[in-house]
């Protein structure tokens, strides 16, 4: 596995050469053996047409299987293209919580065009699911669980699981219920598979479950997941019952798309559950305008406080040359402190009651990264560019470590300050951040300015 | 499940206060039932006497399971604390890849003491795993899976796991070998469970193996796991034996390690593995300093170009005012396509043979952003700030919209030419698009500022 890349390419290649040299037998066999992922792969790279004819030679469940791990418009052309029956065929072998995935993305006549090929019965799960808010536990949900209950002996609990083993998500964890499909508690298939054969469900199972109710929000969901190593999590509702569960593999999506939210955010884009080359020229200016706007508007401040300083600067010209090198160290500061504060919050390493742990921290580390920077900068100044007064290098050196200091206080404080408010910390990064340190740090430049330089 | 944090301060009060009440017998128990990672927790609360009277209340198997999700100061000052027998039992029922964990942290005479309880055998696979490179597939792998022949039947590989199955990480993906250790083919629980009584397994696997190998990096593993949503995967060495597995738990860890790296670099912080609040002080400068030493005398560039058109500026200081205004969303928007761009390399959305496309994209998205905000600009400095005359209006307004088209261009340039020459995209991210943008944004703008104003 030292390339992926290369691998699947000849793969693919293979493929391609089976297809045009009309060897169909061949390649559905080959098709039929490959990793489903691998095949959703290579429909990225074919042509409409090419993709129907390829899955048409794809088995009822590798079909299903594949479909599911197609992106969002390789599957729409798919449904689009194929019979009823076909459709039928799919949407009865894939697990519910793909179908429900396919259906929040799908436009409408591909919506009703599935729902008019399911049962009565499936149709009404269907629908509960699409109710669910994005992003809550119970769209992540799967209804595809082992159901025991506590009087069952583990011969008999084996032989439940052998029956229905194959068409539910996991296996490797199963859920005991009363006949109220309460949840009773949680027994992995290890502890089963271990035990004696008279042993009871109820005398084994883990009893003191944790569970998630369908309207959880998807990141504790995965603090659940990150805390605990578990593989599979119970989602109940309001009245305690068993409803479904939700596995760890979706939970690693889970955590890529909270972490892309929160990059966005932190560079001053709108998040988008889309990938970078799927989305149109528009759509990326219309995720990232807003920001851009209200950051150069606000930027006007900067301008009000030269504007302010014009007449030193008129005396001074020189003072212009400093500018951007204390604004973009300050902001280089802030950026460092909000993105560490923001992660810590993510990770749940920070919480609100260290406030001022971290508030005293980031003083320190500002002081001394102030004064070194200073030192740095005067020593530069002084020795290698002779072009300038030692006020002038004395009050662009202060200023610097000043800037430093309250860009670091800043970085750490916005953040907190966000989450306390119920706002996303992630937007108080970089972008906001040296914005707001722009303006302050040109005041204190211009301050010291008055004083030293004068 | 509504607020975690609540819920563990209350399970926290009640082992205090059993604690504090000398009902020792109740506490025992209750700790011995309760989750390790929440007992794990509880330590971070005590102080290190508590620790080890609670450590000690425990039984040999939840001591080891607790131990194994402590961070590493309270693991150091445990094993500092316990007696060799007690070590010795921790060592014996933990899992071999979390031994290993603590042992890469731990100060030397924790590690010797470690060591001279383990048995010979142990000892040498100790040494093996600690000479994996940090980071490999290697060092995050267990030994502890379940081995299984071709030849044997499926009542056969049962009562196999059933006999081994409480001591290995994960009993539901089984790895089949021959005498020589070779890899040669995977089965799931779940296929042994459903399949007929006398089948072979070697009928029933699948010899299709995706492995990775024991030097692989980390990253490329999360990848694979990412693509195929599997639960576990094998190790193999140069030859193709099977040396180990790695499960999807660890990867989740492994994933977040990863983001929370690219997201330090992002801000021009040097990565780190250790939480915000247990990094000292000097630790933090240390991690920070280096960049922003790096950017600042970068910024001297700018500097020199202010320097160059001091003349221009002497004659119109007004110019002066808009200088970070200009810079500020030049480095706006090509924190934006450098973060978005990084993120979709880091994903794998984006391939090294989408430059083209990228570069195109960004060009697009670039002309379009520069079009809105030089016009937003320029209706803002016309219509509600008088203070400025009509061609200094267009300077500004033109200026902005050149040096966002040269940022996005450049944002999404730079993180693709890292990756070809082997660094990290993440570097080029907001702080160093910034640096570079400020410069070439000043150019742009004191040239256009030549020709319209003087």
């Amino acid at each position: 596995m030292s390339d992926m890349n290369e691998e699947m390419q000849i793969l693919f290649d293979n493929y391609t050469a089976l297809m045009d040299g009309g060897q169909y037998l061949q390649l559905k066999q080959e098709l039929n053996e490959e990793q489903p992922a691998n095949i959703a792969e290579y429909f990225e790279e074919l042509t409409a047409e090419k993709q129907l004819f390829i899955f048409r030679l794809l088995s009822k469940d590798v079909a299903a299987e594949v479909f599911s791990y197609m992106d969002n418009d390789t599957q729409e052309h798919i449904v689009q293209s194929i019979t009823d029956r076909e459709v039928r065929n799919i949407v009865d072998e894939m697990f519910l919580d793909d179908t429900v995935d396919f259906l929040e993305e799908a436009p409408a006549n591909l919506v009703k065009k599935v729902l008019r090929n399911t049962d009565a019965g499936t149709r009404q799960l269907i629908n509960r699911f699409l109710n669910y808010p994005e992003n809550s536990a119970g769209s992540l949900m799967t209804i595809e669980f082992v159901r025991l209950r506590a009087n069952m002996t583990v011969t008999k609990a084996l032989s439940e699981i052998k029956r229905v083993g194959m068409d539910k998500e996991t296996i490797y964890t199963c859920y005991v219920t009363d006949a109220q499909r309460k949840l009773l508690g949680v027994i992995p298939l290890r502890t089963l598979i271990c035990a004696e054969d008279d042993s009871l469900v109820g005398d084994l199972m883990e009893d003191d479950v944790i569970s998630v109710h369908t309207l959880d929000d998807q990141e504790e969901v995965a603090n659940i997941f990150k805390k605990y190593n578990w593989m599979a999590l119970p989602v109940t509702d309001t009245e305690g019952r068993l409803v479904g569960i939700i596995t760890v593999d979706d939970i690693v999506d889970v955590i890529e798309q909270e972490t892309t939210e929160d990059m966005e955010l932190m560079n001053a884009v709108l998040p988008s559950d889309d990938e970078y080359l799927k989305m149109s020229v528009f759509a990326l200016v219309k995720n990232r305008i807003p920001w851009l706007c209200v950051l150069m508007i606000s930027g006007t401040l900067s301008a009000f406080v030269i504007g302010m300083y014009q007449s030193l600067l008129d005396s001074v010209v020189m003072l212009s040359s400093f500018m951007t090198i204390i604004t973009g160290t300050g902001g280089n500061a802030g950026s460092q402190a909000s993105a560490m504060v923001i992660r810590g919050l993510a990770l749940g390493d920070i919480q609100m009651r260290d406030t001022f742990k971290v508030v005293f921290k980031e003083l320190r580390v500002g002081i001394l990264c102030g004064l070194i920077l200073a030192m740095v900068n005067m020593i530069r100044m002084t020795f290698f560019d002779h072009s300038t007064p030692f006020n002038i290098d004395l009050t662009v050196s202060l200023s610097m470590g000043v800037a430093v200091v309250l860009a670091k206080t800043l970085g750490c404080i916005l953040p907190i300050l966000a989450k306390a408010v119920k706002l996303d910390p992630a937007m108080m990064a970089g972008p906001l951040i040296s914005t707001v340190v722009d303006a302050i740090a040109l005041v204190v430049y211009f301050s010291i300015a008055t004083v030293l330089v004068l």
